[in-house]
């Protein structure tokens, strides 16, 4: 892809689903440098990403193999797929995992029951309400000392 | 609280939300020996609750002064307000914080920009498109040495 060409040496990241998470993805490795091209079938969604964003948006649905290709899947060093569902998810994980042999794909689960279904295919997870849990865990001081910081207040 | 006096000694804790945060909140805290009491205006959000919650639902609006009562507020160690709407979210953590005077208020945060507001009011703040966009980082290998695991691949 000629648009790519000028930091595509070290392969760039690919993101799918421009919701919250995958806008503050964006932004964030854009920010950080990184090359990032990001796909979703809602035009509207790209409004998410900040002025700063200097990646490549991408209208399509991902789980078609010409779009990957568009989005230069074969030069990519990551895909992560974030869209809010779960099936599209495993699908462009897949896709990336099992047709194009990419190392490194994460997608974005909303069911941790599924979890070991991703496992088995070598493909990383991330489940923000698990993660959320965990802080407010540790907010709670439940991690730590299993009590409550500050008890008794002045109520 | 009646339903509440067996373990409501050490303070229990409400959560605002059963959404798949607030289902996956209550269902560890309870598993980890914690009093729960979880507010939903939706009776049909609670199917998400495990079989094995041993909390107290609530169907109402957390943000009516009733129902914040009906939930033992006044007795409670904490309140944990994990909507997707950031705006009851604000208004549950103030009037935790400001008419009940709870020290422990957590409130979920769609928006990060907005993190400040909460801050001035003493609110702790999870944000959860920032802590997954964290974890992919890590998963990336960006926030250790900048670069990526396994380069190269078999492509």
């Amino acid at each position: 892809m000629k648009l790519l060409s000028n930091k595509a040496d070290d392969g760039h990241i690919i993101i799918v689903g421009c919701g919250r998470l995958g806008a503050n993805l964006a932004n964030t490795l854009s920010d950080d440098g990184k090359s990032v091209v990001i796909i979703d079938q809602n035009k509207d969604a790209f409004r998410k990403l900040s002025d700063s964003f200097g990646g490549i948006i991408l209208t399509g649905d991902a789980t078609e193999i010409s779009v990957l290709n568009e989005a230069g899947i074969k030069k990519a060093a990551s895909v992560i797929s974030v869209t809010n569902n779960d099936n599209t998810n495993i699908m462009v994980a897949q896709l990336a995992k099992e047709l194009f042999h990419m190392n490194q794909v994460v997608a974005r689960l909303y069911d941790p029951e599924r979890e070991c279904v991703y496992q088995e295919f070598g493909i990383d997870t991330i489940c923000p309400a698990v993660l959320s849990t965990k802080e407010i865990d540790k907010l709670l001081g439940i991690s730590e000392d299993g009590g409550h910081n500050n008890p008794g207040g002045n109520s």
